[in-house]
C-alpha cells in the first residue's frame, strides 16, 4: 500500500446492498409471468430486454421499469391487463428508495482509511438514484469527491486519475464487479481490491483474471489495506 | 462584465433545441388519447402524472416514458391495448437521441467567450442523456468543466462556485429557465443572463422578477457579454 495515494470505492454492492432488491423484483415479475411461461424463461426474456434497452436507456430503476412492461407484454403475447401492467410498474418503482443497508465493517473501514488517504466514491448509474443513496447512506463525509459515471471503462478511470492528479500506479479501486470496477483499472495500470458479491447482475458478469496488482477477498476488511 | 470570472451555460433549450421534441411527443400522445378525452385534458393529466413522478423518478426521457404509460392506462380507464401501450413507449423513446440542433450563434459565442473566460456547462437531468447530447453537440471543447446536476437550486450553484474557487459576484449563469437557471443564481449573489425560450416545460414555469444583476434578451448574442 506504500505507493497508494488515492482510493476509490464502488458503491452499489460494495458499500451497501443493492442487487438484492433487483433480484427480489425479478422474482416478483417471474411469479406474475408463471401463468404464461416458466420462471426461468421469464427471467431470461427480461434480461434480454434489459440488454437491448441498455444502449438507449442506461442503468438504474427507470430502464428496469420500462423493460418489465415491455417483457410482460411480450410474454403474455399482448394480453396482459392494464391492471397487471401497473403492478409491473410498481414492482420496478419499489426498487427505488429502499432503506440503505451497509455492508459489514464499511463505516469503520472508511473512517480509518479517510484519515490516511483521500477517498473518492466512483459509482455508475442513474444520477438522481445514486445521489439519493449516497445521502441516505450517511457515508458522504468520508469522501473528498463523488464521481457518478454513466460507464466505468478505461476512459472514465483515466479521467478520474487525471482529475485527481495521481498516476495510475498510485490509484486503488475497490469494488464488486470484475467487469466495471477491476478489469479497466488493472488495464490502465492501477491497483484493485475485488470483493465479489454473492449476487451480481447478469450484465456485469465477466471472466476473472489473476494479476499482481489485484487482491481478492470474501469481504471488506481493514487488513486488505494494510499489507 | 468586469467582475465576471466564470460563465456557466445551461444546455437544453439554451444551447440546443430540446423541449420541442417533448412537445411533439405530447402532441402525439394527446392525438392517441382523442378517442377517450379532449387533447387539452389528456395533456393536463400527463403533466399531473409527470409532476407526481418527479420526486421518485427525476427528469428526462425515462420518467416521461413511464408517465405516458401510466396516463394512457388512466385515461382509457384500463382499456388501452398492449399494442397501444408499446406505441406510447415508442413515442417516449423517440425523444432520446434526436439530432442536436444548435441555437443560432451558439458556436460563435462560445468560441469567442472561451478565449476570455473559463466556461462551464451546468445542466440538469439524466446523466446518460446529457452526456450523449454534449458529445453529439460538438461543443465540449469550449468548456473547462461539465456539471450534470440532479437539481438546480441555491445549494447546487453554491457548490459550483465553491468548486471553481470564485465568489458568487464573479459568477454568471446563462439559461432559459427562470426557475432553474436564473432565480437561484441571483439569490446566492450571482449574475444571470435570461434567454426565455418559446416553449418551456410546465414544471419549469416560475414568476419572473427584475434584478440589477440580471439581463434578459430575446436570443443569445455576443453583445450581451460585452457590456
Amino acid at each position: 500500500m506504500d505507493q497508494i495515494k488515492l482510493i476509490a470505492f464502488d458503491a452499489d454492492d460494495t458499500l451497501w446492498i443493492n442487487e438484492y432488491h433487483y433480484r427480489n423484483a425479478e422474482l416478483r415479475f417471474c411469479e406474475k409471468m408463471k401463468k404464461y411461461i416458466s420462471e426461468d424463461e421469464a427471467n431470461e426474456l427480461l434480461l434480454k430486454r434489459e440488454k437491448m434497452n441498455l444502449p438507449l436507456l442506461g442503468y438504474g430503476s427507470k430502464p428496469f421499469i420500462i423493460s418489465l412492461v415491455e417483457t410482460g407484454i411480450e410474454i403474455s403475447k399482448g394480453t396482459i391487463s392494464n391492471y397487471e401492467i401497473l403492478e409491473l410498474i410498481e414492482i420496478g418503482k419499489d426498487t427505488i428508495g429502499k432503506p440503505i443497508e451497509l455492508m459489514p465493517e464499511v463505516e469503520n473501514i472508511l473512517s480509518t482509511l479517510s484519515s490516511r488517504y483521500p477517498l473518492i466514491l466512483a459509482t455508475k448509474g442513474d444520477l438522481k438514484e445514486q445521489e439519493s443513496k449516497i445521502e441516505r447512506s450517511g457515508l458522504e463525509k468520508y469522501f473528498s469527491a463523488i464521481e457518478i459515471l454513466s460507464e466505468k471503462n478505461r476512459d472514465s478511470y483515466s479521467r478520474i486519475v487525471k482529475k485527481h492528479s495521481v498516476n495510475p500506479e498510485n490509484f486503488l479501486m475497490v469494488g464488486n464487479s470484475f467487469k466495471s470496477d477491476i478489469l479497466p483499472v488493472l488495464e490502465i495500470g492501477g491497483n484493485a481490491i475485488y470483493i465479489p458479491s454473492e449476487i451480481i447482475w447478469a450484465h456485469e458478469v465477466a471472466e476473472e483474471i489473476e494479476h499482481p496488482r489485484l487482491k481478492k477477498a470474501g469481504r471488506l476488511s481493514i487488513n486488505l489495506f494494510e499489507q
